[in-house]
């Protein structure tokens, strides 16, 4: 993976609850530098992000019943409609846990379905926080965010006592198959980090920490040896002993 | 301060994202039993609330914009009317902090006079997240959430980086005066903890502690003292001596 593949996996966040709007400024010329796969807004800094990055690839994705994933179904679905009129193109909603580990399979799934509805084909990525689930919520989460037709589920908001941890990418990533994308997101630091959630099966990395980590892509070892041309194996072999 | 008044200034709180419908009954029995002001959940679960306590005198209190209050100013009065609809008497919302820090008062204000006409007359307390603002910035927030007609203003969320702490308390009662309500909230745990926000000038306290202050509040010598009638002078004094 070199650094260009990183950036594609990336939505560099800012979801801080006192970021201003040079913060999102400086989160957007940030991205547009290093083609961030997208950024990852609270809703009141959608309208802004998505003029400055107008002239960009960088999508624009808004969270939605964040980060807690308990407020109502309809107010999830109004929160998603004007933020995609506001121009976003992904939505990262957070399930309702209660109901979850209520078994009201049902209230998930109509809750994520009103999501989907509501963001009218926009890529939907269902945050199942991960830190206050069993094993077996994790995959019931998983099978309900396939059955509603979202197009991720994420580990973690970032707000609870975890964030994402390598086995949990994994067992999401079993769960899901191919049909759907995973995002690994909270905690992520460090280029060995986000390397490590790549390879339990990440396609997608939720961080803050984006410019450190690619300045660390550019500099690492194991980059080099995937970046230079393996028709020069001995310089590549040189890289990696 | 005897245990009956201090019970009425509780509002008895579960903002757990994991909060099932059992706790929630929980919580309103305890309400019910102990004739707390209020209870305050996460939106999701104010009709089951309301339904609870028909027959009681213990409020419905919803959070709204929570905890991040980085919502578009529109979901959040959308949010208040649902709340209202499902039967919520009173509106805990969190203000948009990025604006507040970024000096755009005129963004704050209008997010709390959105909520405060969708409330309808219901009781609206405005979260300042008192952890992530300098003195200066507390005394702006309870200012216009004063202006914007609100009716508390409330210390904290509970999942900032500290809860209520005696001096903003202090700060924020000598801001508002007698206009607005003060509740302080976030980490109250104990009995003495609860009478040092009071004296601090706090007129309601947000804690999922309640029981366990209120039997505290009853052991407590100091409630003893206020509460046997003072035709009594001498086991009043045995007992605080």
């Amino acid at each position: 993976m070199n650094p260009e593949q990183l950036a594609q996996l990336i939505d560099h966040t800012n979801l801080k609850p006192d970021a201003t709007e040079d913060d999102i400024r400086r989160l957007c010329a940030e991205a547009k530098r290093f083609l961030f796969a997208a950024v990852c807004v609270h809703p009141v800094y959608v309208s802004l992000a998505t003029t400055l990055l107008a002239d960009s690839p960088v999508q624009v994705a808004s969270v939605v019943g964040f980060p807690l994933g308990a407020n109502e179904t309809n107010t999830k679905a109004y929160e998603t409609k004007r933020a995609i009129i506001a121009g976003a193109n992904e939505i990262d909603m957070v399930l309702p846990i209660g109901a979850l580990k209520g078994g009201k399979h049902d209230v998930v799934l109509n809750d994520i379905r009103a999501v989907v509805q509501a963001a009218q084909g926009a890529v939907v990525k269902v945050i199942i926080e991960a830190c206050l689930l069993t094993d077996e919520e994790k995959v019931r989460a998983c099978q309900i965010a396939r059955e509603a037709g979202a197009h991720f589920v994420k580990t973690s908001t970032g707000f609870g006592a975890h964030g994402a941890r390598v086995e949990d990418v994994r067992l999401m990533r079993q769960t899901v198959g191919d049909a759907l994308g995973v995002k690994a997101a909270g905690g992520i630091r460090t280029y060995a980090q986000a390397l490590a959630m790549v390879q339990a099966g990440a396609s997608r990395l939720g961080t803050s920490g984006s410019v450190k980590i690619m300045e660390e892509s550019v500099m690492s070892p194991t980059r080099r040896a995937w970046a230079i041309p393996t028709t020069f194996p001995d310089e590549t072999h040189s890289h990696t002993s």
